[in-house]
């Protein structure tokens, strides 16, 4: 194990519950075995590769505040390659199987796009080497086609069809580096794909764009071989004022329309969920129930503030209900559960890495064991399935069956007297949850 | 015309911009001929019965304010009937050529569904024969699934299968009847069709349900040969935490999903796309492109607070925008542009009525006028046009025409210097918007 | 204890963690002693009179839904009476030691004050008599002034003098009867106080009038001998587009401007809190620092939803953070924690109500203990502490004893290299809570 | 007049309503004199620096866009000396008379704030210069004490009182140079001056030490005879999770509590009023009416957006309410309207300058005359008067007066049957609002 940029932090260690370090795990033991596998496997975490090594505090009112060791190193290709060796020395110390990075992350560009490949290739090549000796895996990879000026007016969907060419493009390089690291997803986040204003944009032909940008994509993945998942990622705004992919029904939309579908799955995260006025817990849900659930970027947003704030994740009462939607989806592999989240601007100092993954690894590992007790005891789901019982006998199968139009229901229900309805019994499945919550 | 409730308010003129006359039409003139037809048959405005005869000013801290002649008539079939004569009062004197209803707004209910369907078709009969004296049309018929305690869990996503089929029952007479007055579209808002809480719900069976219910109607409407329009309109949440038709592009997925996309279109509404974060222009370009721009409730919310306000729409460049959409679409029609507004709770006085709709009516007209000049000028469109040229020749034809691929595009642009873009020009077209706004 | 109208529920065990049983507390032990007193004493709950008593379910896209035996009284002073004394079975039952009203929700409205005050005085006779057998005692009293048509347009603010006249005339005699009941507070909620428009308002006037009012209530209170705490509820809209009492600051400023700050302290809904867009502990901190902390409205409300669901609260992030400042604060007496929380709509039938206190209950219950351990162990505090030391010595002692000017200061900092700060641990303290969330 | 950077644009001028160069104005005619003073010193424009000059076009997801000239000059300081000729070059042919920066806007920084200031000093005196002979005055100076790490946790409100000398020490210099520059105003903006979370945060202290740091600033620019208002910038929120300064009434407060308002007033952005859920309106008008109104920062937010966009202000309605509120206030002087407003991320082209500050400028002008028309006809001050008409007699006139309490109130009122109220007529004022904004 790398033991080179935090060399007074050992490898993190699960103390339980009871122990008050900050540098050791309380809930989160990776070889605890639950339902027949290790929580390691259940959680399948990733380390992101832009918050955790590149992400300088930076904020739209204030420069980077990060103290990171290897800023020192002036070259960049030589300060690239620190940070990959940065990247799994984290990794491995948190036992975080996965990382998850965009192109641009890990290599500096050059002047034309040819130059930026090699310089690509050869962090790759790094990386492939680390890789060897390391159990880190990658769980996806990208392409940043959002950061540079080029993209100013969007990637697949600018209104200049040379930016489509270099987006193609880059995809392309990205789709062949994450073959050759064994990447088990493709990511597509689409920052700049929408609109500032509808008085200067044709989203007919963007759309339209963005769907002939996406064939490309599953064509060349099936040409060389790439049999990772698709995913999109949704979000609704921010940087952009509208994206298209808006949320998990936008994108489902979508696919449906432009026979995408059978391609893609949705990566969803929760911050995202938020600023499009939907509970994490929803969209997995949606997405679970269509078929589309496929990976998460796990952070948290501030509800009381309209901008993508990708805190570490620490509210249980998210964790577990995101991990209840996981568990009956019969698991999120080969998706993962990526922290998409940046330690805040004030915490600058190294080890804060290493803590704000604690703090969202034991959240996620209390929210798995408690959503696991919640359905094996179907403590929740019970009254659920009798909620719906009616739909399982008499007039109630019928419907469901297809065997009834207007007119039987109609003939069946003129001369009742007044329906009866069953309480919703919210306020009884809170506190159930809580006691869940509290003792699991 | 009927003159027994408003005595004192005669037929509303047009006077033109000059006129301060509280109860005289500045820029609605319905006979002027634009493009060949007279602005009444662009905007088609139809008034919403629930609001304008039964709203009673209540809110959840307070009880009505309306000063509403008919109230005095405690006879609760008199006063219906004595509604309708007003509903056609009201409409007349405005020039507003469609009305609105849900069933449960024109007639009581009885104690079973057949009494209750008995007491409607009285009302029905009565309007019938008021119709014959009048221009005024239905524009849509539609019921109310959502105010009584039975449809407290949903309707057709009732987890309690009497509940789906009451609800259906109750649609079938509503198809009748509004094919019977000559309604020219039907109306579906699922109010309570969504959830309070995952931890109560099983969403699939409800948006199965939905679906089902949805077929059933398509089914029934064939049958009798009604031949209007179907229309979902979506809204977010409210009363329902989540409600399932979000916004547009979540009503294009599952119409998509179910294979309904064939039958339905969507009436948007203003308050409801602002309460979904998306503009009302927005709502309806999404719905343009894709060829489910059906129908129009015309209000305005009010952007700062969370609910649905069904403000009367007086903001010129709200109305202009949703203008600019509906030209673009080739007219509104079979739809129209309902208000789905109501005065304010403290403007309680009957006059009121008329002041408010009047205000809307002129926001609109100015705004189709303006947004026609806009049209006419190309002034915005050829921006647009220039903006996406490079679609149109070269590598972006290519793309456009499917020619190319990854692996083209990569070797088109992988040695090139770096591409230029040109300004998207944002603040000029808000410019050009104002000049237009303020000279049309 | 009255046992009349809930005849299958007995007084609510405390039965612990361990117990599933729904009509048991498990983490309320109302005699449980910590830090010196039994938990009921720290806690002082407070049954909300309106939504428990009064609530029917209604909103504003449907009818009540509530089951509430009492409704079967047709005559309204005798259903009153019961309602009254179903008050005190529920406060007896769950072992609530107090409960609020407003004067309108005990007895129904005659057709002059006097006759409304008559009919007031006769259910507050009885409430007296009731009192004498029973530990449930008034925490507050309050007037309506927001629900009957004449304050459309506000009561103290509003634009008629008159209505200024009734509302006096009404807090008059709401005080005498607060008086009267030993209430130990008195609140002035302003639903009503605010404005829809700025083009019709004279902000200054009633602003003005606002502060004539409560300077009236000022000098009557003393006159009678009213020794009970004042309280103003900030809310910043709903019903009201603009509510004056917008948040604790808005109410601050206003009392310094007004010279009523001797005379008031705020009473904090978690609701209003988050509708005016800070979280709950912010209000009640900002409250507590500037000495206004005086009682509180608990319940929670819904992030994603922009109006006051007034849900019962059940988040233990939030009640824990509640009671901490609580506990800082030296206790919340003679203020309580009054549950201003209403079942859903679907929770209808009579036993959700003691389902949902018992929710409520137990979740401030083991808020209050997660708070005083973190509190006791100043696990949060020792880190507050050490990050403001540097005001405890040098120049920071200075600049806190005003010392300093900024002359010194820019010659003690002018020459000086960079300054070291240290990270702020953001993460490190919400692991923190969590672990003593989880185990205290 | 400098003409060095936009060659290809010369002194704008004014070709009215009819014309469509983008490069000319269509309402604005600075000599236009209305009520006796050219339209020019009424609207007292003022261009900022930080967007206008510094402004990149970056945001949290991409880098820089901007085309500027004076990026291709390396030399810091003949960099800086560039962007101020650009400066008066661009305020001198927009005819705009007032210019704003901060200190670290304008020069780079050094190793030590003694060498920072010498640096500063040098574009000081080099701006000093030019100003000999341009007609661009400075509205206000201000310090940048949020983009440094050093600020990271606040700068008065620092948890590290090196922090707060720092920046003392950089207010003291900001204000002499505003003062050596005949700045009419200098402005406190607290970015930074808040907190991220309450658990690592002494609220009390951090207020307390804003107070002492705003005393230390008056003292020292009586000291130094610096004349000019000092004001207090509200915004609720970004950078910081909540800023003190939230708005105008919470700032109001803060004055009152530390005696600190007789020396300051508030400059109002309309972007930060909505991100407090305010209107632009409601935060002038409240200001105004405490006397606290001093100066305004015109911009426009977007709606739908929870961050601030800082767009051109083009919205009429916007324009025209502000404007309303600035004539009531009897003008704006000595602050004035400084476009706190950067053109959009693709609007990147240097002429784009021009046109954003045109379409602002135009629309405040229109805004301005609309403002004026309405208050000369009382179009809708009438409307007001009448509303409140029962306070300047009878017993609206004792209450006002002061000469009635409870008491009185309630033997006038105890008797009387229902009070009369009328409509508040909200649509009729909103229509006589689009009359105006259309005809002025």
């Amino acid at each position: 194990m790398i033991n080179e940029f935090f060399k007074n932090i050992s490898k993190i260690p699960y103390e339980g519950p009871g122990s008050d370090n900050p540098l050791a795990f309380k809930y989160y033991n990776p070889d605890e075995v639950i339902g027949g596998k290790p929580l390691k496997e259940h959680l399948r975490f990733a380390l992101a590769y832009w918050h955790t090594l590149n992400g300088s505090g930076q904020d739209p009112f204030g420069v980077g505040t990060m103290i990171r060791p290897w800023l020192s190193i002036s070259d960049p290709m030589e300060q690239a390659k620190a940070r990959m060796r940065a990247c799994f020395e984290i990794a491995e110390k948190l036992e975080i199987p996965f990382f998850c990075f965009h192109d641009r992350d890990i290599a500096p560009e050059g002047t034309t796009l040819r130059e930026t490949n090699k310089l690509l290739d050869e962090v790759v090549e790094y990386t492939k080497d680390l890789m060897k000796d390391s159990p880190v895996k990658l769980l996806w990879g990208t392409a940043n086609l959002f950061s540079h000026p080029r993209y100013v007016h969007g990637a697949s969907t600018s209104p200049n069809a040379e930016v489509f060419a270099y987006a193609a493009a880059q995809v392309k390089k990205a789709l062949e580096v994450t073959l050759y690291l064994d990447g088990q997803n493709y990511v597509f986040w689409g920052g700049r794909e929408g609109y500032e204003t509808l008085l200067n944009t044709n989203m007919q032909l963007e759309l339209d764009n963005l769907a002939r940008f996406l064939h490309m994509a599953v064509d060349y993945a099936k040409k060389i071989g790439f049999k990772g998942q698709f995913l999109i990622e949704p979000k609704p705004k921010e940087p952009t004022k509208h994206q298209y992919d808006f949320d998990v029904a936008a994108v489902y939309g979508f696919l449906r329309k432009y026979d995408l579908l059978p391609y893609f799955k949705v990566n969803i995260e929760m911050n995202h969920a938020t600023l499009a006025y939907h509970t994490f817990q929803h969209e997995l849900h949606f997405a679970r129930i269509n078929g589309i659930l496929g990976s998460m970027d796990v952070n948290q947003g501030d509800y009381l503030l309209g901008w993508d704030t990708d805190q570490f994740p620490t509210n249980i009462y998210e964790t577990t209900l995101a991990m209840y939607e996981v568990i009956k989806n019969g698991g999120i592999a080969p998706g993962g559960l990526n922290f998409d989240a940046k330690v805040r601007r004030g915490s600058f100092e190294p080890e804060d890495i290493f803590i704000a993954h604690i703090a969202g690894m034991d959240a996620f590992a209390r929210g798995f064991k408690v959503a696991w007790k919640l359905l094996e005891d179907k403590a929740i789901e019970k009254h659920v399935e009798e909620r719906y019982a009616s739909y399982r006998e008499g007039i109630g199968k019928k419907i469901v069956e297809g065997k009834v139009g207007f007119e039987d229901l109609e003939a069946y229900i003129i001369d009742k007297a007044e329906i009866k309805n069953a309480s919703g019994r919210q306020e009884l499945l809170e506190a159930v949850l809580n006691r869940y919550l509290l003792e699991a």
